[in-house]
C-alpha cells in the first residue's frame, strides 16, 4: 500500500486548515531526531472555526439514529485498519513502542469503536423512563412523563501520550462521545502529531463516506494555549483528557471558572496500591515475579501502574521485596514515550531517592531517553506523615510501605488519596483481614482486585475506570467500558407530547426494541 | 397532642450542641415579628463536629441493606406525620404559607420518603453489571468483572426557603442521599428554623428507633458562613442546594476550588419560557386563565414559574395578553415567604419597569410584605440583545416576548439559556412549528412540556428537575423523581473477588432479586 503524504494541518471539519506557520513535530525517542512534517499550531481562529462547525453539526447528529452513529463508528474501524503498515510504522516512530503492542493497541481501538458502535445501536443505554398518563388520578391527573439521555453537546478530547491510538484521537472517549451522538473536537497531543494526523484523516473519510455531517470531528494541533482556547469555548460541553494531575487539575479549574461550567472527565493516574497480606506469601518467586512484570510493563507508563507495594513486615515479606528488587535490576531499560516523560520519572526518581525516610532498594543505570526500574521502600509511619509519598512517579518506580502491623496496614489503606485500583494478594487464612482491607479500598478507589494486577484494563460492560480525586476529576464515572457513554449525555423529559414529537426511543411500541421503564417497572414490550 | 418546646440548638448525631450565644429568629412574615426561640447560629466546631459524625458512621450506615434504609426513611415520615397540627403550625407561622399548601407539602415530602425507600429496598437502582471470568479466553483470559453504584459519603443538604419542608430538612435532596447510603448534615434555612427543628427531631428520633448510627444525620443553623464551612469540610463529598443562582453557584465556586473538588448540585430556578403558537389561540379565556393561574400560583414562588410568553405578534396574541394583564392585575397580592424575597421582587420589578425595551402591561399595589403580578412586554429582538431580560424574577412577574415572525420566535427559542422546563402550546396545524421549536428547546432545558404548564413538578420515574445551567449547575442529574438517587453515588468495581467480599447485590445467586446486566445482557435470575 502506497504512503498516504502527511499534510501537517488542522482537520477542520471535511477540510485542512493552516493559519500558522508554527510548527510542532515528533520526535523519535529512540534517536532523538525530529520527524517530518511539521505540524502547523492551530490558531484562536481554527480552534473557534472547529468549535463552531461540531455546533453546526450537533443538531443532526445528535438526531441521527444508533444504527446510522453505529455504521460510522464501524467505518471508523475500518478506515483505522485499512492504513496499515503506514500508521503502525508512525506510531513506532513517535513513541517508541515496540510493534506487538501497538498492533494490540490498534485491535483495541478498533474493538472499542465496535463495542460503542454496538451500544448505539442497541439503544437502551439512554435509560428510557416512561410514566403514563393517569388523567382520572385525584386530586390531580398525572400527566404522561418520557425521559431519555440525550448528548451533552459539542466534546473536547485531549490525547494522551501513552496511547496513541486507544487513548487518542479515535480513541474511547472519542468512541464513546460519538456514540452518544456528540460532535468531537480532538487536541492531538504534541508527542505523536503523525499519528493523530492519520487517525484523524480515516475518522473524517469515514464521515463523508457514511453521509455525516461537516463538523462532527476535527482535530487540532497544539500545546496548552490551544488546549485552553477549546476547554474555554462556550461551544464546548464537556471534555475528556487523560495525563497528569496537573494538567488534568489545571483543565477542570478552567472549566469550572467558565460562565457555564461544564463537566471535565480528567483521567489523571494513580499509585494503584498493592497489599500483600501474610497467607499469599507462599510462592515468594511467583509474586515478584506477578509484581515486577506489573510494574514494569510498558516501562510503567500505565495509569493502572502498580507504584506501591503495602504489607506487615516479616521475613517473607523482606524476602518478596529482596525478590522484587533483583528481578527490577535484571530487567533491561526500556525506552520511554518522549523526552519530557523520561526527563520527569528521572528527576521524580532521584528526588525520592534523597528522600530521608525512603531506602533505594535497587535500581539500574538509564542510557539516554531510556529508564529502568527503582524499588523505594519506607515505613506504614513515614507513609502517611509524608503525603508527598503518595505521588504518583510516572514509570516503573515501586514504593514499598513496610507496617509494623495488621493494625497500621489498615491505617495506612484508610489514610490513601484516591486511585484508579487497589489490589489485595491474599491466601488462606487472610479472609478477615482481606474484608477489612476491601471494605477500606472501597472507599478509596474505583477498582478493587483480588489475586491479579492492575494493569491490563480489561474494555467490557462492568469496568471502572475513574475513582476518587485525584485519580479523576470526577470518580463518578467510568472512561474504559460501556458505562463510559454516560459522560456525554444528560437527561431529557417530554410530558404530554404528542407521539410524533418524542424521539424514536419514548414512542409507543417501542419500535427500537430497546429496555424501557414503563411506571418503573422494566421491560422491552 | 401537646407540643414540643423548640431547642433553639443544633442537632449534632444524637445530640443537641450550642456553642454560640447568636441567634437566628423566625420571622412571621404576616406581622414582621419575631418569632420565639432564638436558634444558636452553629459555630465553626459544631460544623466540624457534625461532618465528623457522618463521616464516622459513614461505613456503616453505606454498607447496611436497603431493606434496613428503607425501614429508617419509612419510619422517618411516620415521625413527620406523628409532629401532628404543631409542626402545620409552625411552619404557617414562619412561612405564610396556607394550611392547605403545607398539609399538601407535608404529604409529598412524606410521600418523597416512602417512594426511596422503595427505592432502596427494590435494590435494582445500583445498576449491577457483571462479566464472568472467561478462562480460557486467548491471548488473555477475562477476569470475572462486576461493578454497582455505592454511596459517594457524607452530603451536604441546604434547605430551600420556597419548600419548607419537600426541599429542606427531609425533602428530596436528604431522602435520596439517605436512600442511596450517604449521611446527611443540613443547614437550615434561616427563614424556617423551627420548621427544621421539629423535623430534624423527626429524623433523629426515627434513626435512634430504627438503630442507625449516630451521625446519619445532624441539623445546623446559620447563615453563608456556615454554609461555606460545610462545603469546604474535606469530609462532605457532594452538596444540594436549592436557592438562587448567586449562592448557588457561589457554592459550586467554592467546592470546585477544594484540594479535592466534589460535585455540587445547584438547583438554581429558571425563567421556564412558555411559547405560545397560533393554533393554540382558539379559546384565549382558558388560556389567559391557566398561564395566569401557573404564574400567580404560589405568588409566584415556583422554580418552575412561567416567567416568560412567547409568541408571534397578532391580533389573537394581543387579546391574550391583555387577558392575562388583566387576570393578573384583579388577582390579590400574597404575602411573600420572608421580607428578603418581597424585597428582591419588588426591587427586580421597579428596575424592569424602568427598561427602556419594556412595557408594563399591568400591576397592583402592594401591600407590606405582599406582591402581586406583573405583566411587562418586550419584542423579540430587544429580548435576544440584552440578556438580562433572561434573569429571573423570583415572584409573580412576567416577561412577554413578541417575535415579528415565526423565525423569529424560533431564533428567540434557540437564544434561551438553560432552563429546567420549556412549554409549547399548540393547536391544530401547529405541527410543524411545534416540532421545530421542540427540537430547540431539547437543547435548551430539561423538561419539554405540550399544552400545560410548568408549576405542579410530578416526584415519579420519568420526572426531570434539572436543566442546562444556569438551572442547574450539573443538568446531567435530576432533583426531583427516583432518578434523584443517582446524584450521590460512584460505581466501585470488584476483580476476582470471592463471593464473600462482594456487596450482596453483586453475588452468585442474585438474592436480593435485583436487575442485572450479566454479559451485558438485563435480566434479574
Amino acid at each position: 500500500m502506497m504512503n498516504l503524504p502527511l499534510f501537517g494541518s488542522q482537520l477542520i471539519g471535511f477540510k485542512t486548515s493552516r493559519d500558522n506557520e508554527e510548527f510542532i513535530y515528533g520526535v523519535d525517542p529512540t534517536t532523538g531526531k525530529e520527524l517530518q512534517p511539521g505540524f502547523a499550531i492551530a490558531s484562536h481562529g481554527e480552534v473557534d472555526r472547529a468549535v463552531l462547525r461540531a455546533e453546526g453539526a450537533f443538531p443532526v447528529y445528535s438526531r441521527m439514529s444508533g444504527a446510522m452513529r453505529g455504521r460510522f463508528m464501524r467505518r471508523i474501524a475500518e478506515e483505522l485498519e485499512a492504513l496499515g503498515d503506514q500508521l503502525i510504522a508512525r506510531v513506532m516512530q513517535e513513541t517508541g513502542l515496540p510493534e506487538a503492542r501497538i498492533v494490540g493497541e490498534r485491535g483495541r481501538t478498533c474493538a472499542q469503536l465496535r463495542m460503542f458502535a454496538e451500544v448505539a445501536e442497541e439503544g437502551s443505554w439512554v435509560d428510557a423512563r416512561i410514566d403514563l398518563a393517569q388523567p382520572d388520578r385525584l386530586p390531580l391527573p398525572k400527566p404522561d412523563i418520557r425521559r431519555m439521555l440525550v448528548a451533552l453537546g459539542p466534546v473536547a478530547v485531549f490525547g494522551a501520550s501513552n496511547f496513541p491510538l486507544a487513548f487518542s484521537v479515535a480513541g474511547g472517549d472519542t468512541a464513546s462521545a460519538l456514540a452518544a451522538g456528540c460532535p468531537v473536537v480532538v487536541k492531538a497531543h504534541p508527542s505523536h502529531p503523525g499519528t493523530s494526523e492519520l487517525v484523524g484523516r480515516a475518522i473524517v473519510k469515514a464521515a463523508v463516506g457514511e453521509g455525516m455531517p461537516d463538523g462532527v470531528f476535527s482535530l487540532v494541533h497544539g500545546g496548552a494555549d490551544v488546549g485552553e482556547w477549546l476547554v474555554s469555548h462556550r461551544g464546548v460541553k464537556a471534555v475528556g483528557f487523560t495525563g497528569s494531575l496537573k494538567a488534568g487539575r489545571a483543565l477542570a479549574d478552567l472549566a469550572a471558572q467558565r460562565a457555564e461550567p461544564i463537566p471535565v472527565f480528567s483521567e489523571m493516574g494513580s499509585v494503584n496500591p498493592v497489599v500483600v497480606l501474610p497467607g499469599a506469601m507462599g510462592d515468594l518467586e511467583a509474586l515478584a515475579s506477578g509484581y515486577s512484570a506489573s510494574l514494569l510493563m510498558g516501562v510503567g507508563q500505565f495509569c493502572t501502574n502498580p507504584g506501591v507495594l503495602i504489607g506487615v513486615e516479616s521475613e517473607a515479606f523482606d524476602q518478596l521485596v529482596g525478590k522484587i528488587a533483583e528481578k527490577v535490576a535484571a530487567a533491561e531499560p526500556g525506552i520511554m514515550l518522549n523526552q519530557g516523560i523520561c526527563n520527569g520519572y528521572l528527576q521524580g526518581v532521584s528526588e525520592r531517592g534523597k528522600h530521608e525516610a525512603v531506602e533505594v532498594k535497587g535500581m539500574a543505570v538509564a542510557a539516554p531517553g531510556m529508564a529502568s526500574g527503582v524499588v523505594f521502600s519506607t515505613s506504614g509511619q513515614d507513609f502517611m506523615v509524608d503525603s508527598s509519598l503518595q505521588a504518583e512517579l510516572f514509570g516503573p518506580a515501586a514504593l514499598v510501605v513496610r507496617c509494623s502491623s495488621a493494625e497500621e496496614l489498615i491505617e495506612v489503606v484508610r489514610d490513601l488519596e484516591g486511585q484508579l485500583t487497589g489490589t489485595i494478594l491474599m491466601g488462606d487464612g487472610d479472609e478477615e483481614l482481606a474484608g477489612t482491607v476491601a471494605s477500606a479500598l472501597r472507599d478509596r478507589v474505583g477498582r478493587v482486585i483480588f489475586n491479579g494486577y492492575p494493569t491490563g484494563v480489561e474494555v467490557c460492560d462492568a469496568m471502572q475506570h475513574g475513582g476518587p480525586y485525584p485519580a479523576t476529576t470526577d470518580g463518578r464515572f467510568t472512561s474504559v467500558g460501556r458505562a463510559a457513554i454516560l459522560r456525554w449525555a444528560r437527561p431529557v423529559a417530554w410530558q404530554g407530547a404528542p407521539d410524533w414529537a418524542l424521539p424514536e426511543e419514548l414512542r409507543d411500541g417501542n419500535t427500537r426494541g430497546i429496555w424501557r421503564r414503563v411506571d418503573a417497572v422494566l421491560g422491552r414490550e
